[in-house]
C-alpha cells in the first residue's frame, strides 16, 4: 500500500475529520465499504432545490430507476422537493452521470463494477456498466453531508472498485419464513453496501419454501401456507436485477430434505411418513442416491426453477448429510457394492456426479458446500467454505473456484468487529495469484433458526455492512475503531432504506413491559447481548419453530454499542493518568446508573411476567456497578484493596459472566480488568505503565469455560 | 343508562384500577372499544405454557386462523410456546371457542357481531356468526394480564355487539400510493379495534391505482407504476375478508378524474391532453356525461371490477365537481337545455342515474358523497356525508341510508378527543326510531395528500382507535380521560401487530439529524403537533405528490401525549392549593427542560440542515419554558406582577402561537392561563377558587385568529 493511500485512510477516518470540521474545512465522510482510491478535494457542491440530475451516454431501466431512488433518498434527507427530470443537458446539470454500456443486463459473475465519482463544479459519476454506475450511485448518496451553511457534496475524486467479485448475503427461509417484502428490504440494504449476490436457501427440513407447480405438494404440505409462488420469485429475481444483484438460489440435497420428503416420502432413503421438523439440529432424511425416479424428480423440479432463476449458479447445498438413512438401507448398501462405492461420502459424491449432469442440462453450474469437494468433481464447480479457511485454500490448490463464509456465520451473534477480522485472502497466504484468483470472496451467511420478519434485520444489519466492505475494499482497510464509526452511520442510513434493525428493538420491548413504559429496561437492554454461537439453542430448550422470537435476546444487538464503550473507558482509565481522569466521570456515571437500574426492573418485572426472566441480569448488571464504583474509589484514592476484596469481587463477576436468558455482558472481562487494576495499584510503582496495563490484563483474563 | 353500567364503566376505568391492583386485586383492564356490557368477577385463568384452545361448534377456515393469530398474539405477548392444536376436547381446554354458524362467508352489511365471553375456571367464547368470534377473539387478546403470579385471563363475563352496523376507514391511495403490505397491516389494526369496512379510494386526480385489463392505459400512464394488479386487489379483499371485514372500492366520478382523463381523455369533458395533478386541491377535469361511450367505458370497467370486490356497494364520490368544464363546453350545455337540465348539479344527478343502471347490472348498490342526494336519487343509495351531520339527517329524513365521516377526518390532525365527541347520532337527535335507523354509522377519512407509507400509519394510529370506539360502544361511553389512557394501551398492542406509528418516529427523526444522537431534539418533538385541517398546504406550498414527507411535521404525533400532560398539570396547579403543590415540582421540571432544549438543538442544526426549519420553535419552546418558569416564581411566592409583565409574556406567547415549520405548541393556551393566573392572583381574595379559576380561563382564552 503507497504512502499516498495511508494518508487518504487518515483523510477518511471521521475521528480524524470531526477536528476538522470544528474548524469549518473538510467535512466528516463516512463511506462504507470505503473506496479503492479516494482523494479529498477542495470546495463543495450544494444541493439545493435547483439541483439537477442528468443521464449522459447509455441510458436503461435500471440506471433511472437507480436515479430515481437516489432523488428520492436526496429528497428524504435534505426535505427538500428536487427535479425528477433526467433530461437536463449535462453541461448545466449539478450531477451528471454518464455509463458507456449495459454491462450484464442479467447480473452474472466477473462483472465490471468500477465507477469514478468527481465532485468539483459539478458531480460526475462515470462507469463502465449500469452494474458500476448503481454502485457509485451508492457512494454519492453516501457523500450527502451537511453542515451550517447547507447540505452539500464535498469535494472529492474516486476510483473505486471491488476487491473480490461474489459478495453474497445467505438467507435462509426455510427454518423460518421471511416474506416477500422482508427479502426486499435485504436487497435495498444488500445494494447500499454493494453486495452482489442473495444466497437464497429455499428449503429445509422446517419447510418447503417455493410453488412448484409440477411438484405442488411440497408447498402444499411441507410449507404451513408459508412459501413464495413464482410470481413471487421472479418479482425478488427482478427486484435484484435491478440492483444489480444476483440471486443463486440453494436447495440443499441429499439431506436437509425432510420437507421434500414429507411432501414426497419416495423420495427418501427410508419409508415414511415424516413431518416437518419443528426443531433444529441435522436430521436424518435423505434422498435415496440409487433409485433413477429421485433423480428424473429432481431433474424435473430443476427444469422447473432454472428459468426462474437466471444466474449460471445453483447451490445444491450437499452439508451435513449424516448418511444414517443410507448405511440402515439394504437396498442402498447393495447398490454401493455393487457399483463398489466405499463409504456414504463416496456416495453423495456419486449422487452430486449424477446432479452435475442434470444442472448441465439446465444450463446451471454447482456450488455446494465444502462437503462437495471430493474427488471427480467437475472442476467448473464452486465451493462455499462454512468449514473454515482451509477448505477454501485446498480447493484454489485443486482448481475449484471458492467462497468463504467460515466466519460470516452472522446467526452466531459475534461483533462486528470479530467478522471485519476475517480475511477470505489474507495477507501471507500461500497461494500463487492463479490460485488466488480461485477465491472469488465470500458469503455472510444468516441461518434462520433464532429469526423471523420481526427481528432478522437487527440479525443481518449493521454487523453485514463491515463483512461488505471487507469483501469490497482493499485489504488493508482494517482499522477497528473507524470501522466502528462508519458503521454506526451507515446503520442509521440503512433505515432510512426501510431496514428496521433499531426501531423494531422497542416494539419488542413495549411487548415486553404490557406496554408500560420501557425506560426502565433500557439501561439493561442497552448493555447485554444474546449469548453467542449455538449456545441459545442450549438455554431455551422448549423453542419450536412455530414459538415466539420476542424475549429480550431477540430486542437486544448483537453488538452492543454500550458494551463497547464500555471496554473502551476501562480501557482508557487503566491507559495512565490523563486518560484516567478522562474516563473516570463518565465511568462513575456508568457504573451508578447500573446499581440504580435494579428496583425499576424489579418494579416492572412485578406487572409484565414477560420479563421476570431478566431480573437476574439487573442483580448482575447492579452488581456490577456496585464492583465498579468501588474499583473507581480505590482507584482514585490510590487505595490498594486486599485479596480478600479482590477474590470476593471476582467471584461476583464469575456469576455475572454465566448467560442468564440466553443473555450476557460483554465486558466482564473487563470490571475483572478495574479489580485487578485496583488491587495491582502497588505493582505500578514498580514496572512501566505499558506493562502493569499488560500485567492486569493477563490477570483478567477470564477462566477457560468447558466448552 | 342503568346504574349497573356506570359501575361496570368505573370498574373498566384503568385509573380506578390502577389504585387497586396495587394491593393486589382486580387487574387493569384496557378493552378498546369499551363492550356493550361487562362484569368483572372474582378469579382468573391462568395463561401458561400448558393452556390449550378448542373449538367447538361451527369452524371454518377463517375462524381456525383467527384463533392462529390470537396463539400467536398470546405467545409474543408471554413468550410462552403455546399448543398449536385446536382439536382438544372443549371440557378439558383452557379456552373453549363456539360459534353457531357461519354468518356472511363473504362479509356484508347486516352481519351479526356479537359475542360472549365467560372467564371463569375456563374461558368461553360464544358467538352466532365467525364474525362476531372473531371480534371477540380481539377482546380475548386485550383480556391478556400480567402480574407478579404469571398472566392470566381475568374473571369476566362479556356480552358485548356493536352500536353501529358500519364501522368505517377510508384509506386515500390515490394522491399518496400504499402498497399491498401497508394496507395488510391497516386491516389487522380495523380487525382489532372492530372496524369492519375499508373504503378503498382508489382513483384520484393524482394517479390511478388499479390494474384494468380492459383499459391499461389506466395504469400505464396515470399510475406512475403505482398501482395494485388484480391479483394483489383480490389478495387484500381475501386478507378483509378472514377478518370480516368489507371492502367497498371508490372510483370517484364524474371529478377527480384527472387520472382516467390522462389515460383516456376523450372521457374528459374538454380538449386533452392531460397531465396528473402533482398539487392538492380541486381540479376542473370532469367525465362527459352527455356522451354514451362515458357509460360505456365505465360499464365496461365495473363489469371488470365487479367480482373482484364482492361488496354490494360501490363508491361513485360524486363529491367536489365544480362544473366547469360542463359549462364551457358548447355540446354538453345544448344537450342540457335539449334534456331540460338546469345546471350542472342536475347535470350530475342526470350522471349518477346512468350510472345507478350501470351498477344494478352488476349487482352494486351506489354509494357516494352528499352531493349525490339530489331529487331522483333511488332509495337504495348510501349517503357518505363529509359535509356535515345535516345532511346526514337530512338523508335519513329522506328514508337514505347515511354513513357520518364529517368530525372523523383524520388528516385534519385534531385530537383523539376532538373526534370522539362527534356521534353519528347524538343524544336528542329529532329522528325517529325508523330514521334513526338509517344512520349506519361512520367512517374514519385518511385523505393521502400528507402521508406516504412511512408516516400513515401515525396519522391514522391511535387516534382511529378512538373513532372506532365511537362507533362500537354504547353512546355513553365518553368518558375523555378513560379513553386517552386506554388508547396509550391500545396504541402500543397496534404496534404488536406490524404497524408502525410509533417506531417510525425514531426512523424519521434520525434521517432529519443526519444520524446524530436524536436525544436533543425529542424534548421539542414530543411538545409540538403537525398545524391542523388544511393549513399545511399554505404553509409549505411547493410540495408535490413526489415530494418528501419527511419533515419533523411528519415525525410528531397529531395528539402530543406530552402536550395533553402539560395542559392537564397546568389544570391542576390553577385548580386549587393541594393540587397546586402536586404539580408545581413536575412542571417546574418541565419548564426547565424546553428552557434548556433550545442551545442543544441549535448546535444540531448547524450540522444538520435539515432541522433548520424547527430552531425558532426551539426557541418558542425556550420562551415558554423561561415564562412557565417565572409564572411558577410568582404563583408559589404569592407575587402578583404587574400588567406590564403580563403584556410582555402575552405578547411572547402570541409568536410561539403562530405555526412555524407547519409545526405548532397544542398548549399555548394553557401558558396564557399561567401567565393570567399569576398576574391575577389579587383576585383570589375576593372570589370563590372556582370563580377564579373560570375567570382565569376566560381572560386567557385565545385571540381570534382571521381565518
Amino acid at each position: 500500500m503507497s504512502r499516498a493511500w495511508l494518508r487518504l485512510l487518515a483523510c477518511l477516518a471521521p475521528v480524524a475529520l470531526a477536528a476538522a470540521q470544528a474548524t469549518g474545512s473538510p467535512p466528516s465522510l463516512a463511506l462504507m465499504p470505503v473506496p479503492a482510491a479516494a482523494r479529498i478535494g477542495g470546495g463543495r457542491v450544494p444541493i439545493t432545490a435547483a439541483t439537477t440530475f442528468a443521464l449522459n451516454g447509455f441510458v436503461d431501466d435500471r440506471l433511472r430507476a437507480g436515479v430515481g431512488r437516489l432523488i428520492v433518498r436526496l429528497q428524504a434527507r435534505t426535505g427538500l422537493v428536487l427535479s425528477r427530470s433526467l433530461s437536463t443537458p449535462a453541461a448545466g446539470a449539478t450531477v451528471v452521470i454518464t455509463c458507456k454500456g449495459p454491462g450484464f443486463t442479467t447480473p452474472a459473475l466477473g462483472e465490471d463494477e468500477s465507477y469514478t465519482i468527481d465532485a468539483g463544479a459539478q458531480v460526475t459519476l462515470g462507469a463502465n456498466t449500469v452494474a458500476g454506475a448503481l454502485r457509485g450511485l451508492e457512494t454519492l448518496r453516501q457523500l450527502l453531508s451537511g453542515d451550517a451553511s447547507g447540505f452539500f457534496i464535498p469535494g472529492i475524486s474516486i476510483q473505486d472498485r471491488p476487491r473480490f467479485p461474489w459478495r453474497g448475503l445467505l438467507i435462509d427461509v426455510g427454518r423460518h419464513f421471511e416474506p416477500v417484502e422482508v427479502i426486499k428490504r435485504e436487497l435495498d440494504a444488500m445494494a447500499a453496501v454493494k453486495l452482489n449476490v442473495l444466497h437464497w436457501h429455499l428449503s429445509e427440513d422446517q419447510g418447503f419454501r417455493v410453488e412448484s407447480r409440477k411438484f405442488p405438494k411440497l408447498q402444499q404440505l411441507a410449507s404451513d401456507g408459508q412459501y413464495y409462488t413464482q410470481e413471487e420469485l421472479r418479482e425478488v429475481v427482478e427486484y435484484a436485477r435491478q440492483r444489480a444483484i444476483r440471486v443463486v438460489p440453494e436447495f440443499d440435497m441429499p439431506g436437509h430434505v425432510t420437507s421434500w420428503v414429507v411432501a414426497y416420502p419416495e423420495l427418501a432413503s427410508a419409508p415414511g411418513p415424516y413431518e416437518l421438523a419443528r426443531k433444529f439440529g441435522v436430521f436424518d432424511a435423505a434422498f435415496d442416491p440409487t433409485r433413477k425416479e429421485t433423480y428424473k424428480f429432481i431433474d424435473t423440479f430443476v427444469g422447473e426453477m432454472a428459468p426462474i432463476f437466471p444466474d449460471a449458479y445453483w447451490h445444491i447445498g450437499g452439508d451435513e448429510n449424516n448418511g444414517k438413512q443410507w448405511l440402515a438401507n439394504p437396498k442402498i448398501q447393495a447398490f454401493m457394492k455393487e457399483k463398489g462405492i466405499k463409504d456414504a461420502h463416496a456416495l453423495q459424491t456419486y449422487f452430486n456426479q449424477q446432479l452435475v449432469g442434470i444442472l448441465h442440462k439446465h444450463g446451471k453450474r454447482m456450488m455446494g458446500w465444502d462437503e462437495i469437494l471430493q474427488p471427480g468433481l467437475p472442476k467448473e464447480a464452486v465451493i462455499q467454505s462454512w468449514r473454515g479457511q482451509k477448505s477454501l485454500v485446498d480447493a484454489a490448490k485443486q482448481g475449484y473456484d471458492g467462497v468463504l463464509s467460515a466466519g460470516y456465520y452472522i446467526d452466531l451473534l459475534n461483533s462486528a468487529a470479530s467478522h471485519y477480522a476475517v480475511d477470505p485472502l489474507p495477507a501471507g497466504s500461500d497461494l500463487t495469484e492463479a490460485e488466488a484468483a480461485h477465491v472469488l470472496g465470500g458469503e455472510a451467511a444468516m441461518w434462520g433458526e433464532w429469526v423471523d420478519p420481526e427481528t432478522i434485520d437487527s440479525r443481518i444489519w449493521p454487523r453485514t455492512a463491515a463483512i461488505a466492505e471487507r469483501f469490497w475494499s482493499p485489504r488493508e482497510v482494517a482499522d477497528v475503531n473507524d470501522m466502528y464509526q462508519r458503521l454506526d452511520r451507515a446503520s442509521v442510513e440503512l433505515e432510512e432504506l426501510g431496514l428496521t434493525h433499531l426501531r423494531n428493538a422497542d416494539v419488542l420491548l413495549r411487548r415486553l413491559t404490557g406496554g408500560a413504559d420501557v425506560a426502565p429496561l433500557k439501561p439493561l437492554a442497552d448493555l447485554v447481548e444474546p449469548v453467542k454461537g449455538y449456545q441459545r439453542g442450549g438455554q431455551q430448550p422448549w423453542m419450536t419453530t412455530l414459538g415466539p422470537l420476542t424475549h429480550l435476546v431477540d430486542a437486544v444487538s448483537a453488538d452492543s454499542p454500550a458494551g463497547r464503550a464500555t471496554t473502551a473507558l476501562v480501557n482508557n482509565l487503566l491507559g495512565d493518568a490523563p486518560r484516567f481522569a478522562l474516563a473516570r466521570p463518565e465511568l462513575e456515571a456508568r457504573f451508578a446508573r447500573w446499581r440504580d437500574a435494579r428496583d425499576p426492573i424489579a418494579r416492572l418485572a412485578d406487572a409484565a411476567p414477560a420479563i421476570r426472566e431478566v431480573t437476574p441480569l439487573a442483580e448482575d448488571l447492579a452488581a456490577m456497578g456496585e464492583i465498579g464504583l468501588d474499583a473507581l474509589t480505590c482507584l482514585s484514592r490510590r487505595i490498594t484493596p486486599d485479596a480478600a476484596w479482590r477474590d470476593a469481587k471476582l467471584a461476583v463477576l464469575d456469576r455475572t459472566a454465566r448467560p442468564k436468558a440466553a443473555l450476557e455482558f460483554p465486558f466482564v472481562t473487563s470490571m475483572r480488568e478495574l479489580v485487578i487494576g485496583a488491587a495491582e495499584q502497588g505493582q505500578l510503582a514498580t514496572m512501566s505503565p505499558a506493562d502493569w496495563r499488560a500485567r492486569v490484563r493477563s490477570l483478567a483474563a477470564p477462566p477457560r469455560r468447558g466448552r
